[in-house]
């Protein structure tokens, strides 16, 4: 993989000078008719050995480039907040809107390789991380995202022959650290462990780009002249290589039977027992968010279910056991403009919360494979690779620490109707009734058959769903709150 | 001040029993107009005596209330992403949106009122506190914010008492730290220091409620009696009494001279001295950059200037001189759906960097007494009170260590034709020229009277506006990085 970053390549002056100018006036072409037309977000990660010129090509990109719509990402330390929330969060954070290009100085990669090189993780926890981000860039790359990966390569001759020049130099010596050195003498562990990581991870939508770091000239053409083709490439229309394909669509079930119909709706409970239980399991949720251990977790539930199946309701007998200070309800509805610009997922992952926080999802990523599915609002490859985006996506969180407790509240046709007359005899409810609902109820089967294709699928050991019978709300309300404290002593 | 907050205020059972659900119903009913509407944002600040029931009534005002309506703020300890910068920093990105009400469980009075109880800042900081307190919630005010700020009072007997009742308390125990009986010893400086702050920070616009906190249903029954009763005026349409009123608004200087037709535009440098400066000037302002005092300071740059002034070029000249990992150019644009539901100010303050980073606004907040005043986008009052708010930004910035440096790059009107005819006839510049620049020129004596009222108005010590003659590029170029290098040099 390496072979032919290490024959010293170089570009003379005469060269240089001629195609230059060329190139960084097609990439602000390129950069503008992507600006205006704001298609795709690129995102451009830069990994690679110490001294083999990753800053200054960064440098040189700004320079040759608008640099108002770049956004470089020095991936450092994380910060206090970011540590308090999912690996995968500051990442998110930083992608670009489309019609910008991100920069990542340091990635998703850093980690998963310099913890193997140091021997913090095992082969498998590689081989793990590697099938994550495999998955991740698949997931940017099917949002429409162009991604480039460049690794700078040095031979271990040509590492330490820079690193000491760039020691001497009077302007540059402060780029050399201590870890630098350290690093160096783990040079054919790193570049064992670096090789087997880019061979995996190169594919078509994503493809690792292997530049020989030993001449700046022969760099900055190199990494210029791939960014411009392949923006040329997507500008002109071409599109990339679709990712592994999805799941084969889910076909209804040859017996007719499912997981919605299959609940007894008919649950109830009285309301003198409901106060007793009600009382009883406000007081152990409550002790439980407070409890210590729950400091190095977070909680992270959704409410779906039918138009007026509850879900507010149930919402409140929840957070009426929280500190007001610890949680967030999040009601999701159409995305605003900056998020429509960013990969589906962004939107809630702006809202995980901090360790020992809650946060609450009145509708949530399912939309995506629920109302977005059967009202032919997303296209079916979109939905399709959704269940298994939203699968890693809750692993991730899992990982982290977070609780994920998710809800489908389930009422009937006839228990639905009267809930919206209702609504539309009582004054302030009035509000909550939309026309949309009453023609959400014309695809009640689509949305029973969507439904149970979304429990199917995304009902896992890490979050797993709850369906409620919630015709009668004490019953539901009771089921919600048992679960949630049930989930939170299972992770304690 | 808080003489009939220690009548021992009392709610009886019967009374509250009838009252609250009403109280509830009319509660919900406001916030879900206000919901719809999205007119404004609540603002309520919760502040007052340890022990005196804060907790629990915004406990009870989301059991109340729709939960996914309301945002609750807990300020505590300020993260290090929050601490790298100004301390305003944190609590604008906690504002709420047009339609939501936001709580904050501490605010900007906790730390000005502890640190003077403590002895930490004397009486001239709280003053200069106080004032900065006024001009920002006029301005929240002006912005269209019901702001509510709730002081929960106990008589130093009545705090004792409950100190120690909530200590035995087998739930609510942990509500009492050590912290709040080392407050309770400075019972008296701090009753001292929060009556004055509070008799002289209550306004119209903004006024102070304070609330017994000894009873919990009188406690309950008067905050949600308070915030349903400004809710409903608002939602009624009466409008807050005016914040202080603005400066007059600023007449044509009575002899026709100002600030830019002053200016020598004829200012030129030849290339070969450009070169030879710029190279020099770069690698003075990468070291400064690069200084360990920088770390301790963050740069704020912004680019203002005619259409086709040369803007782009300017900042491509400072970019190019620093380390991509820590400048961020922001373009400023039109507003997106989320910052329209801010205040003004907002989508700026989302931008200012960590210490030791570096961010270039390419047009900025100076949009409003710009294009907003001259295209009458807002109403006078709007761009009036602007100049006030953008110079209380600035000196927020500036006190926590930011080095501002504001340009106006000028060029006269027959230099400007000529660059736009040059971009019509440049394949890639042609995506720079809009319809708008040729209909701005049309305003052109609307827009110089316009900046010279900005700069008269906004030029100050600490963020003083540099005016660049940019007929001649190489000449606007060399200013801008010189005066970037001397603004530094001086804040060292």
């Amino acid at each position: 993989m390496f072979e032919s970053a290490e024959l010293g390549h170089k570009i003379d002056k005469e060269t240089y000078d001629a195609e230059e100018p060329v190139l960084r006036l097609s990439l602000l072409e390129a950069q503008f008719t992507l600006a205006k037309t704001r298609d795709f977000p690129v995102i451009v990660l830069i990994g690679g050995v110490d001294g083999a010129g990753k800053g200054p090509t960064v440098n040189v990109l700004n320079a040759w480039m608008d640099p108002r719509l770049i956004e470089t990402n020095a991936m450092g330390a994380p910060s206090d907040e970011e540590e308090d929330r999912p690996r995968m969060w500051r990442f998110w954070r930083a992608l670009p809107p489309a019609g910008k290009i991100g920069i990542f100085f340091g990635s998703w990669y850093s980690q998963p390789i310099l913890n193997r090189v140091y021997g913090e993780t095992g082969a498998s926890d590689l081989e793990k991380s590697i099938e994550e981000i495999e998955r991740f860039e698949a997931m940017l790359a099917a949002e429409g995202a162009l991604i480039l990966k460049f690794w700078f390569h040095l031979s271990k001759k040509a590492q330490k022959k820079r690193l000491k020049a760039l020691e001497k130099d009077s302007v540059n010596h402060w780029r050399v650290q201590d870890t630098d050195w350290e690093r160096f003498e783990m040079y054919d562990r790193f570049r064992k462990i670096s090789e087997l990581t880019l061979r995996r991870t190169s594919k078509g939508h994503a493809p690792w780009h292997v530049v020989e770091g030993g001449d700046e000239r022969y760099r900055n053409l190199t990494v210029g002249r791939t960014l411009l083709a392949a923006l040329r490439e997507r500008l002109d229309g071409v599109q990339p290589e679709p990712a592994a394909a999805a799941a084969p669509p889910p076909l209804p079930s040859v017996d007719g039977r499912n997981v919605i119909d299959a609940l007894d709706l008919s649950l109830a409970l009285k309301k003198k027992e409901y106060e007793e239980r009600l009382a009883e399991l406000q007081g152990r949720f409550n002790g439980l968010s407070r409890h210590k251990k729950f400091a190095r977790h977070a909680l992270v539930a959704v409410f779906e279910g039918n138009d007026a199946a509850g879900k507010g309701g149930a919402i409140r007998r929840m957070t009426g056991a929280l500190d007001a200070r610890f949680f967030r309800v999040v009601p999701v509805a159409a995305p605003t403009e900056e998020e429509r610009l960013h990969p589906y997922l962004w939107r809630f992952w702006r809202h995980i919360p901090r360790r020992g926080n809650c946060v609450i999802f009145d509708r949530s990523w399912y939309g995506r494979v629920l109302v977005e599915r059967v009202e032919e609002l997303s296209p079916e490859d979109a939905w399709m690779r959704a269940y298994g985006e939203i699968n890693d996506f809750e692993e991730e969180l899992a990982r982290h620490g977070c609780i994920l407790a998710k809800f489908w509240l389930a009422i009937d046709r006839n228990e639905q109707e009267a809930r919206f007359r209702a609504r539309q005899d009582t004054g302030y409810k009035r509000f909550k009734l939309t026309p949309d609902d009453w023609r959400n109820r014309d695809k009640w089967d689509l949305y029973v058959h969507a439904v149970s294709d979304m429990v199917d699928r995304t009902s896992t050991s890490v979050a797993p769903w709850t369906l409620v019978e919630a015709n009668d709300k004490y019953h539901a309300r009771i089921k919600v709150l048992e679960t949630l404290c049930e989930r939170i002593e299972a992770a304690f």
